[in-house]
């Protein structure tokens, strides 16, 4: 008999990286102004940030998050001055 | 008796905008060959797009959504070529 063939699953990761606490962030102060002169006074705070949503293969949920890790801290965020999260969900 | 005063509530609200199927996305092409350059062979599609993070005001949770949702329509997105996910919070 052989040996069982490795599953593959699908999964989806959204990772979301924003300046870290105390770090400047012209880009959603520019955001808070507009958004005061359009109108909307009740806005309090604006940051501004990117996200990243992949899909990959990975044999469980836990590889693939620590592999969407990795790339979060290789590649997508800059870890001086950025926080990322990240949310994986697996696919059909 | 004078009339209850309105409540004001906080909100923590999240507008994740990405680029629209179909829609060219070369920031999300250039993650994915760098991904795949760094040995991520795993990854098999990646988008690019932008989150804004904002604390507000409201009378109430639908009142914060109709207002975050004018907000992106107005502001945050363009609708031709991208499209939105709203999260929205109340905060402490």
């Amino acid at each position: 008999m052989s040996a069982p063939l490795p599953v593959t699953l699908h999964f989806n990761a959204t990772v979301t990286v924003l300046p870290k606490e105390g770090v400047l962030d012209p880009e959603g102060q520019a955001i808070e102004r507009a958004l005061k002169g359009l109108g909307f006074s009740e806005v309090e705070t604006v940051h501004a940030g990117k996200v990243i949503t992949l899909s990959l293969t990975a044999a469980d949920r836990a590889e693939a998050e620590r592999r969407v890790r990795e790339m979060a801290e290789r590649l997508l965020a800059n870890p001086i001055i950025q926080r990322y999260t990240l949310r994986i969900e697996e696919s059909a």
